[in-house]
């Protein structure tokens, strides 16, 4: 309990994007022991491999104690650094452990790349809707935005290199999420992902990849990154253990094989907080380096998140008005539905949570919060049980609100 | 033989105030496993208290292991933002839970202070010489620099009033860290303590401690903190569980007592990295709740470090040759030596690097450059015998520049 209120106010706190009445209304909801959140992004904590934490981290303070526990390199301890190379390169990419650092998070990946890119006024491209945490980092640098539309099968090429046409500064990098996105869930296709390399190769546009939720797919087969196509284009990328392990070890990896890059984000690095925590990267390195626990510990994820999008996308189908659409997502934590335009999904909220059940307003998702009838539902955190009640709330309060 | 390595290669690589020759010379010399290291800043890893923390990570999992794993506010865990506020007011400030922030090391406090004090050109107050790792966090936020006279009772009150009397605008903060410095072992005299507090409220100069090494005192009497100074002025406050627990868990914490300020830190810190790793501050709160473990700890890391000041002085004492000085600190990790002012202490780390012997040229220390004769000595990271030829060999180094 202490970690979900915890991580709501966490969750809403750093959401400065929303309004202050909607912040001050999730909290206090969630203080309510009978409210229902689908407003988070938190793993499922049932799932978190308490007894191989407790025996990985024996192993290694009996084996490397002083090293776990003393101060390291900046770029991230060699075993973890090997280990994100093997299992990219496994999904088809190109990668060695010197082109991988270790990051508290993937939203100190997001920062760090921001610092080093981004001057005020910079222009970053992204994907319309796009990931709250990035457009908070990049807020930080003072960065304008370039959206992009997003439909069924994600980014529209034809909109980005229209997008890019238009634009008379150069922008300077494409930041998206292909693989089951946050907020919208969407898997990016196949086909377009060679499109969108070669426009932004054409542009010497630089593509900052986030990929999450990559191996969270529910159809067993993990879509492959965009560092697996062969480009002259400058591909950065950015995985996670928080979805695959823990989000409470802040352990992620940014992948930077342009080595001109690499030598600006490491003393960036170094200048914000000298390395990642060593106990907590030998702990991951050595929960992962069993590769039979950890396929089946993603497959179990795999299978529990699979079951609840299903125990959500029926009562969603059993319960929701005529004229709110979403997506059945893949893969991922989300589902994105939208509401009849007249509907604002912030005065949704306050009458949701009035009923007991809380989502993310979808406007803080635009950086330019231009649509408001968009709302972000996580079903990776809440039982079966839950997801129903919270959904036929959900469906009472939108028609309560006329949608 | 990993986390040394490891950390002197950090240590060098993060030093790009150091000169490039300076930094391959020593990467170099630290392979040769001859070769005696007084570079470093790091503990004692023999010291770690291995059994403690893997008892405590094993109670923490069987006890609070979801939330321990799971993601968790940006301000820090309850539980341990009320120690730091209980173990400050022990020292006589004022502190309470509200004001302490969890952050992920030392440095992070200082590129977090940086971030939403500075804008490009904004002038910081710092003692000459200080913190390398500060001066690197604030050269990333483009700072000009006022440097402030030092002597063997720290900052200089009459020094800091000058300079800021002959300053138009007005600096944004006044960096220093009274305890045992960084890197001149000097613990600011406490008749000095309110001159300086003074001096900065009638400025309206916020005063930014960094106290990384105050429990680290040899008297056994944990020298005061300028919090407890009644004041006006803005007082922000940094300390660490690096230096009496590990580095390697990278927790740190930053006191903001004034509300304005802490409400731009806290974002600024979710935008960086959403909040340090909830499983290291677990396990850190877990250990320092034992009181008699953590007494008993700290008391054995001053025994040892005094042991090993005591033997770096009667080694110098026996061969360093006429001109050459120092202090003999009263806490801390660091000797701060100047040599005649004729010699480069950079030429002096080339032959003292061929000689099989390490330290950091003090130039860097100096935000300006402008003084070249100190070197800075590690005494915490070395045993005995180490420590005897160590300065045996620096002193032969002195002799064959011409010391």
């Amino acid at each position: 309990m202490v970690g979900t209120l915890g991580s709501e106010h966490a969750f809403a706190t750093r959401t400065n994007r929303l309004r202050a009445s909607t912040i001050r209304e999730m909290l206090t909801a969630t203080q309510r022991p009978d409210v229902i959140s689908f407003a988070g992004g938190l793993p499922a904590p049932e799932l978190f491999p308490l007894a191989e934490v407790e025996a990985a981290t024996s192993r290694v303070l009996r084996r490397d104690g002083a090293a776990a526990l003393q101060y390291s390199v900046s770029e991230g301890i060699p075993a973890l650094r090997e280990w994100v190379a093997a299992r990219l390169c496994a999904r088809g990419a190109s990668v060695c452990a010197e082109d991988v650092l270790i990051v508290g998070g993937s939203q100190q990946a997001l920062d760090l790349v921001a610092k080093v890119f981004l001057d005020p006024g910079d222009t970053v491209v992204v994907e319309n809707p796009t990931y709250l945490g990035a457009i908070q980092a990049f807020d930080a640098y003072e960065a304008r935005y370039l959206t992009v539309e997003t439909d069924a099968l994600g980014l529209v090429p034809d909109s980005l290199e229209h997008a890019l046409e238009a634009e008379r500064i150069r922008p300077k990098f494409l930041y998206l999420t292909p693989n089951f996105q946050n907020p919208t869930g969407v898997l990016l296709a196949a086909e377009r992902r060679a499109s969108i390399v070669a426009i932004c190769e054409r542009f010497r546009l630089p593509i900052f990849e986030d990929d999450p939720y990559g191996e969270l797919s529910f159809d067993d087969v993990v879509p492959p990154t965009l560092l697996s196509h062969e480009s002259d284009c400058t591909l950065l990328y950015c995985g996670t253990g928080s979805k695959i392990v823990a989000p409470g070890l802040r352990i992620a990896w940014l992948v930077v094989r342009d080595e001109a890059v690499r030598e600006k984000i490491v003393p960036a690095k170094q200048a914000t907080d000298l390395h990642t925590g060593t106990f907590a990267q030998y702990v991951f390195a050595e929960l992962v380096a069993d590769a039979r626990f950890l396929d089946a510990h993603i497959a179990s994820i795999r299978s529990l998140y699979a079951h609840r999008r299903d125990v959500m996308d029926v009562a969603m189908r059993a319960h929701m008005p005529a004229g709110v659409t979403y997506n059945v997502p893949t893969g991922g934590m989300f589902f994105w539905a939208s509401v009849p335009e007249s509907v604002d999904t912030e005065t949704l909220f306050a009458a949701a949570s009035r009923d007991g059940v809380l989502f993310v307003p979808g406007r803080a998702f635009y950086p330019h919060r231009d649509r408001s009838n968009g709302l972000r539902l996580n079903f990776s955190n809440a039982g079966d049980d839950a997801i129903r009640t919270g959904i036929e709330r959900l469906a009472r309060a939108i028609r309560e609100v006329g949608g």
